[in-house]
């Protein structure tokens, strides 16, 4: 497993909280420092800090390998697999989504910067050696996952891009000829209002294939911030066609460490196994701990309703 | 010439201010209709409306042919060349921008609608017949220049991505294996604190290629929207590396219809001609009329300055 470490300093001073970045010119970490009593800065947010509503990340992220030969007892590597090392990563590189297409691992990535926020790609054959192909999707966009197979000759992905000017966070859908150059840009769901997934969705799981189409596992979170995990099934042969989605998640945060953490009331996945019918799914629970959950896929694929939209 | 035409409702109220949309399913012009005495409308800028920061326009435009003998006195066709006809176009499609590629005319253009602003791209060999090539950069993304010939093997383009968690309005550059997939997404230049382009900036016209490179007229804005042209200055062969930049406007809003009209103290230009070492440039002013100037190149290529980034 490749997991996502977010890291930020110990502070004796509890008014003052840091915001860590990377020189690009030489790798180090520095510091942009705020003070709690400035009226001018929000500090609502435990992850992010927003100063004339320009953000800034409170931790500072890489990612790690995990080893393990039961899925449930990982050992992580003492140290960090990718580092942040562009001028678009010198926020850090957050939520990999890994592809296996043709013996290849195809890593997706958000890398957060003064510039917004990317979605850049990573491919290795063996989690030694990385290839880094630049960012694929330009700010701000995240939450891309990327089909594990052609589709009628394309290779298609789901993107998560953020409207400003309408305020959205919707799933959109892209092909590409490559995996590098990305078109055809369709919007595929938005957000239901007053329901779980009412402020913000993004892919979350690489879809698997089904008899039935194809399986997305999606995030959903509330205006309040409350995140949960939705199915989507589309279409085999069109994916940009939905065939069913979650009326309510398949999944929310129910337990204390799903509920208290870093940032509670948060289940987020990036990714899962199918195994004999069942999705084993392993996901950040609070921001703070990554947790285990196993869920039928017939019982996912029955729940289904048809999408409005 | 294609000219961008934009409509909108004639009221007798004053206090009411609507913003047009097309229906996508019947493609009838249809209304939001606002009161200027409510509190949680903002009606500061006359271009569009902000209702909880979600943004509608006051207009929805089209494309339309104006022809030409001398390049002065124009006759526009009476009825509309391209009209909005897609959902991701029900609030309009503005700025065409047409590179011509192996005898092939290739139209940029920003398509708004309640999932926000993102640039599609249509071609024609005629201008009579056309064919939409979709979405080619998604939300928010608009001033989408396509560079005129292939560079070692790709197309090449400027797009302006805007950033909502940064706040940020930059020139990026983006190459393509076939025009309708990009990727390789690089920050180009920001916006400049003090300055003439400190609000935002995007590309303007098709890039020229001139004996010292890839001439670039782009728009920059301050924060408080008076918008001028500059210019840029690329490497011929590696259009990412910036030779020159303008310190100050090529061009800056001075006569009274620059000035004053619908929206003020606007110069925008989608488009223009090199002849004989001669810019002649074609350009919306005050968002009200269409104005033409002639500009020598020399003297635009001798006034740039190495930028800093």
């Amino acid at each position: 497993m490749l997991v996502r470490v977010a890291e930020r300093p110990i502070l004796d001073d509890d008014n003052i909280v840091l915001a860590p970045y990377i020189e690009a010119e030489n790798g180090e970490i520095k510091y942009y420092e705020f003070n709690k009593n400035d009226p001018k800065v929000n500090f609502s947010d435990s992850r992010v800090i927003y100063v004339n509503d320009v953000m800034y990340l409170t931790s500072i992220s890489h990612f790690r390998i995990a080893r393990s030969k039961d899925g449930v007892n990982f050992y992580i590597d003492d140290k960090p697999t990718i580092f942040p090392e562009d001028k678009l990563e010198e926020y850090g590189i957050e939520d990999p989504r890994i592809t296996l297409i043709d013996g290849v691992y195809y890593i997706t990535y958000s890398a957060v910067s003064s510039q917004g926020i990317c979605t850049c790609l990573i491919k290795t054959h063996d989690f030694v050696n990385f290839e880094r192909l630049g960012a694929i999707f330009c700010p701000d966009n995240k939450d891309v996952v990327i089909f594990p197979e052609k589709i009628n000759g394309k290779y298609y992905a789901l993107h998560r891009p953020s409207s400003g000017s309408r305020k959205r966070n919707d799933i959109w859908m892209a092909d590409s000829p490559d995996l590098i150059s990305w078109g055809s840009h369709r919007f595929l769901i938005g957000v239901r209002n007053g329901k779980w997934d009412s402020g913000r969705v993004g892919g979350s799981l690489v879809p698997f294939k089904t008899d039935k189409g194809w399986l997305e596992i999606y995030h959903g979170a509330t205006v309040d911030h409350r995140y949960c995990l939705g199915a989507l099934l589309l279409d085999l042969n069109e994916p940009w066609k939905i065939i069913g989605r979650s009326e309510n998640p398949i999944m929310e945060p129910e337990t204390t460490y799903e509920k208290q953490g870093f940032f509670g009331n948060v289940i987020f996945s990036c990714g899962g196994l199918l195994e004999n019918g069942i999705l084993k799914l392993y996901y950040g629970a609070s921001d703070m701990y990554v947790a285990y959950a196993e869920l039928q896929v017939n019982d996912i694929l029955s729940s289904l309703v048809k999408d409005g939209y």
